[in-house]
């Protein structure tokens, strides 16, 4: 059960509810965010739910029998949008555009790769500093230095940033050159990672796990909710299964049923989700009708010379031809 | 290597054909199908190509590395197109619509899907008469006796006939009432079917299996085309994976990987791929946008009442809606 | 629900059973064993199985919720026995060896390899003569001669045969020749087969499918009991995953599992279940402590020079090893 | 390509090899452990390995072609053996037992689990106080406090102690009072806590990710070696799969495939790698006779009650029995 209190609540209204709650024997998590205060309620007990919502203090309250809460659909029907500022948002029905290199390697490529956005009317780019690789021999991203060029360069041109953040000591350093964070596959269930990015009022995309279930998702995704932080977003990103004629699985099921568990964005990211450039916009344009609310892929402007993933990343000339693909079948899918 | 003879070849042609095979140590097995004859050739060595193309009774000759061989895009670069007579295609750059119930029920059903049919245009119905069901005490299908009466009422009406084959012997009974053979997922691989099948004139839509790879699939083709029958349609339907919030992952990345290793033409079954009714528009509209030269998917005019399937099976007010929206998207796809 | 029959069950006793039946809105399906009569008794009504079970002619009644019956131990607690005749048993405590080539190659092989089970006092030889391929052009095995030839040599030294049955029309060819029918992991859901398997009085082996889930293997066995044939065994041989490193992952879980859901005899395989020479052994140990009934192997006086599977056959010092080491891990598991 | 460097380096012959790497076009990073100096060096070209070999300074020289090259059997081919102390060793051919609850719950808990393995002469005691769970708001575990009281009990008995740990800022408050860091299946490729172990002188035991590869686990060891630690233990504890009768397939083959690839030392986590208690001692004798160096299992006085994991804790009565199969087991697998 989900309880969300009146802002001026006062202290013998907030005191009744607690007694309410023992009385049916649960436990309730108190949790503050940037938009509200709720009480997350735990236990077994059948009640009658009326007699919570009726105590002086209570905006609103339901019940979840999930075991994510609050970002459950149960709990709130309305999608949500994020916002980034500067009429840049996530989930407002439309179909957000973010591209951008696997890894940010110097100042010109940032630049062409800006320009090629603007001309395109794409309004966020990704692009790693921090890179989660297998192997330790391998480049690693350019650190908090390009993180701090990147940012320059974007701000300069409208162009937000959303770029992944490795471990908690990062999320300070990165704070303030950053407009979404991003939460990679591997550190899905990095739940210390999680607890603080919950801390922090910027959002968050949270990738879905290598074979991690969409139940999973939605609680990682209740981690941050539950540590204050509701501006969040889901990304589809390819799963691990037997075939191996190319990289991921893109989960093409997994955008309609997280649009019916959450009420939080979905975005389809298609260069992990199939890992081979030729289908990478076949794939995005697949998120975009299955009701994606956005599609992040890799671009850059030769990708055969990219520090990384060069082998999914698409040209200018192929993003191009993919946004004017996207924007299409956005009128097709109202 | 595949070898492509003339259709007016000579014995001496032939026998000196076949001593350039011995000469390089490689086995031919003669394939004649219904429109060519081909020798595809197994070994190991390495040799110059030219030396058999330029020997006369050759039309044709590439080397395909593939465990596939005639079904490979490598012997063929031009898409195959299935003709089913009455201007009905598969593989002719447009998106050719099969629908129907999971089972044939009673003649009153099949009359009324077949009006939606008609009214929505779509040419091709599915429905099943020998339905392989898990457990041994689950509804069977109508059998024989009800493939003649779906067949009489879809000829009255101009429809064509895609209904599953479970054995060998059912083959010659079904075949004057069918116009595409179905192979069910769990019969991907069975391969006395496969080699029967291929000695019939009769177009075959093999579904993959269950959790089948591309490339079982497309050697799933390769017995039937070895066995002389060109006339192949290949379907997604899902595959086995961990996820459980449905019943199989539509692999949306295996319609271009099979568009580009095959010259057959592609459907998508969003019906068994997702499993949910909910869900199903979405994933055809997917499967259209991603390159499928078709959609087959399960329509019934109350679908809670179905005799199987009923949970992954359209109404026709959802059937009517889905196919506007795949019409618009052939154009978008273009 | 089950109810096995008296044998000497009246058509009058036998009246008030369909009666009381139909009475509680449940279909009943017969089935004729070797050993008994049954009715399975499907429906969703809550009843009192007493009713039932004082009823005249009734000897065993037990509620079975899961979709296979007859083969659950909630039917039948004790473990079945497979009887092959002078003194070969399989799932009697003990640990029943089978071992023998991938394919029947030639009488000098199979006598090898006889001379070598005999030594090793292995009583039950494996072999294929109708082999299922991924390609079309791969070695299919001897046929039918092929088999002629394994049993003459088999019963001459006392050896029981285990070999691979394809399709239906096969069984009566084979029939005298073989003391257990195998059906293969790409065949566990030819429903057809299975069905013709259940009218035939001889042992039948079914393999786990490729992917295929513990719950379906059981109906699989299912199909074959409800259709007459009590003698059946199980075979875990390894399930596909995402890990490349080997062939199969062989499901250790499983045996245990099994053991647990059904009373039939489980038999591990781990050729196929690892694919690697070198781990075979490791798996069969494995095998044999997590509870298995009996191990099946792949064996060659020279696997290198096998028709096919040489790289998981074990040579014959290998082999010899590895039953010594059975040997000693069954006393252990007692 | 690795090479270890003698201990008595000199300056000029350090610079020798230098040159010597780059003549090749080779990068060489610099790693340097408890017991050693190596040079790990990644080019593509080929080259004599002599004229690395030969030059002074140089110890020992291999190539090693695996995307993990430090912990490969290719560069050390005798298995490595983990010292934790007073006779405690992982990796010396025998079969080390590691056991104890899944959570730390109190000191009363910790004293009976501590007299149980005494008597079953089990020398090191696991242990969550820092535990993952996929919600929020289940019990996360005693913390540093649990730590330290769970430590002062284990040591005044002559115990070791194995223990997650989540996140980089735990290890320095963790050291003291752990013999073998644990890093989880979830954060099996958080590679900032997997280079901040590296550099640490205690053993570290990593577990493989959820759907993590063996290739993929070896570089996570790799990750932590290269930072400076060799004290590595991988523990296999089952994969996801698409079967849900258990919680996890054990993978039974991964044993000897990692057996096979490293040097280190590989133990079998049965209490994971299935999740259901009745069959964990199963698969703990066959993780035993599959050739793991030590198996790690849940045990708890009342499992019924533990906090955590309950499922799939042995009781005393079900550990001590596991200890005499295991040990009996011991002696058949020499």
């Amino acid at each position: 059960m989900i309880i969300q209190l009146q802002n001026k609540i006062n202290l013998s209204q907030r005191e009744k509810i607690n007694e309410a709650i023992k009385a049916i024997n649960y436990k309730a998590a108190e949790v503050k965010t940037q938009y509200a205060n709720y009480l997350v309620c735990i236990g077994k007990n059948d009640f009658d739910i009326r007699s919570i919502g009726s105590l002086e203090g209570v905006k609103d309250v339901h019940r979840v029998s999930e075991s994510y809460k609050l970002v459950s659909r149960k709990w709130k029907v309305n999608h949500s949008v994020v916002d980034l500022g500067d009429g840049v948002t996530i989930g407002n029905n439309g179909l957000t555009i973010m591209a951008g290199p696997c890894s940010i390697e110097n100042e010109t490529q940032v630049r062409k790769i800006v320009a090629h956005l603007k001309e395109n009317s794409i309004r966020i780019m990704r692009g790693g500093v921090f890179k989660p690789r297998s192997s330790p021999y391998a480049f690693r991203g350019l650190g908090i230095e390009g993180l701090k060029m990147f940012s320059a360069i974007c701000r300069e041109n409208g162009i937000k940033i959303i770029t992944e953040v490795m471990q908690v000591s990062q999320i300070a350093e990165m704070h303030d050159y950053v407009d979404v964070f991003q939460v990679g596959a591997r550190n899905s269930q990095n739940f210390n990672l999680l607890d603080a990015l919950g801390e922090v009022d910027k959002p968050v995309l949270i990738k879905r796990g290598m074979s991690g279930t969409i139940d999973e998702l939605l609680q990682s995704a209740e981690y941050i909710f539950s540590n204050g932080n509701e501006k969040l977003i889901l990304c589809e990103r390819g799963i691990r299964t037997f075939e191996n004629a190319y990289r991921n699985t893109f989960d093409i099921n997994a955008i309609q049923v997280l649009k019916d568990k959450t009420h939080l964005p979905v975005i389809a990211d298609p260069s992990h989700g199939v890992g081979i450039r030729d289908y990478v916009s076949k794939i995005a344009m697949a998120g975009a009708v299955a009701g994606a609310d956005g599609v992040i892929y890799e671009v850059h402007e030769i990708p055969e010379e990219a520090a990384s993933d060069g082998q999914q990343t698409l040209n200018f000339e192929e993003s191009k031809l993919l946004c004017q693909k996207l924007r299409m079948l956005e009128e097709v899918r109202v």
